[in-house]
């Protein structure tokens, strides 16, 4: 399945997506929960019931609406970094050493932006960065989980761009306030249930700025895999339904050209990962 | 106004607090929301109105109560690192180096544990820690707030332990794996509202383990107030009613010590500032 948030007539509300249409989902099943997180809480006999809905004459068309980031409301959005060979490498030339451990840091659950919503480029930098990544969405609330129990705690994916203030993220060690100005989390367009994502190590994923591929990978040249990020933050935290985690972007980001090449106002980023479509987000001037 | 989330007979609830009783806020006042940030958000005149209630026979003894972390689901827990000059100068001594700007990073919101409830030693380290800081909770959604606007947006205060495992804050620069595990986020016992702390940059804060002095500082001792901090945060993010500032640890943290003395289970840290009360909290052995 591939699951939305939306606003439409100034509502909220999650849909399925079938062919080009969204079905309204909490219209269809008045008793269902309105946030994703909820959701994916609900559990599987829920997510069955949605599964067995069909398209009727209710559904929207993506015209009418507007995308909201796929879950709007985790608890958390833990993020990856240096997790791509070549990419850590290039961020190493800018001076930050390559881990020797899984290196986390936290992009603010208020950073979080729709799939085709605008990113702001903020008053006080111009050190605007993209960073294509794959997103993974927790789906069960889970402790201790080993390796290869991983996958079965895994909700579903999506798109993620990690934008990052650069000046801002190397001034602390702790990257979190570069990596969290608000409008600086688009996700989606969706979230493709894991049961259509056989092999998520082994998808393309591609970044254009303007229509020029910047950032080109397959997934399966992550240094820690999924199932090895799972297992390491779940011997922190319990992981809640809805928790995001992205997974490490590959090489080709602004800092790591030479001169460097950050975005402008105006740029369109577009990030594409095979089978779970993309997220487009101009950079527009803060207010 | 003391005000505290609560368990009472397997239901959650708002509390106010009045001499040694508690006035179940829900009960009281049916439309009132459930969670902390909630009411928070609720604005001024809701919090009149709490203010308002007066003890009748519906009030609760201490002793009935579970008092949970005050906040219970904030959106954010945000805290700055080496923000007293004595114990950055201890930091410094092991490995962090001295920050040359607000130092942010992130305790997750799943790690929020109760003023009285056990601290978890981790299966996985024995490198526990305490630290002792005073906790900003945030009022009202903000943005750009300046240094003289920014105790407006403050609901109120309350006493936080940022426990720590060292080996894993360490292992990553960016801390919030180690500054994140399950229950090591002891917050209260309540939420002061603003109105009853005419000066927070004037607080005695004391840290004593199984009843010996291990920090002790007046909070005036920050390197950074809690006014600039709101301010440098907001330049980058929203903040949120219920969000939850630790505004830094002053010097005599466990690693400080030569040779250094973490905690062991059934240790008892207690931690108080002054017109604020004390959360305790005792060490036993992960499960």
């Amino acid at each position: 399945m591939k699951l939305v948030s939306y606003e439409y007539a100034g509502q909220r509300g999650l849909g399925k997506v079938v062919g080009e249409r969204v079905i309204p989902l909490n219209q269809v099943l008045p008793e269902l929960p309105r946030s994703m997180a909820a959701l994916l809480a609900a559990g599987a006999e829920v997510l069955a019931q949605v599964e067995r809905v069909q398209v009727d004459d209710e559904a929207l068309e993506f015209t009418q609406i507007r995308l909201l980031p796929p879950v709007t409301d985790p608890q958390k959005y833990l993020a990856i970094g240096m997790n791509y060979k070549a990419h850590a490498e290039e961020a190493a030339r800018n001076g930050v050493p390559i881990p020797k451990s899984q290196l986390w840091f936290n992009k603010q659950v208020s950073c979080l932006n729709g799939p085709f919503d605008p990113v702001e480029m903020p008053k006080v930098s111009d050190k605007l960065d993209y960073e294509a990544e794959l997103g993974v969405v927790i789906g069960k609330r889970c402790r201790h989980v080993s390796v290869a129990e991983a996958a079965s705690v895994v909700a579903g994916y999506l798109v993620c761009n990690d934008v990052s203030v650069r000046d801002w993220q190397m001034r602390s060690p702790t990257f979190t306030l570069g990596k969290s100005f608000d409008t600086h989390g688009p996700i989606g367009p969706w979230l493709v249930t894991a049961d259509e994502v056989p092999d998520p190590h082994n998808l393309m994923m591609r970044c254009w700025v303007n229509g020029e591929l910047r950032q080109e990978t397959n997934t399966g040249d992550m240094i820690y895999n999924i199932w090895e990020q799972i297992a390491y933050l779940s011997t922190v935290m319990t992981l809640e339904p809805g928790d995001i985690l992205a997974t490490g972007t590959p090489a080709g980001v602004g800092v790591g050209f030479d001169p460097k090449r950050f975005l402008a106002v105006d740029d369109v980023v577009r990030i594409e990962v095979e089978g779970l479509g993309y997220i487009e987000n101009r950079v527009v001037a803060e207010k």
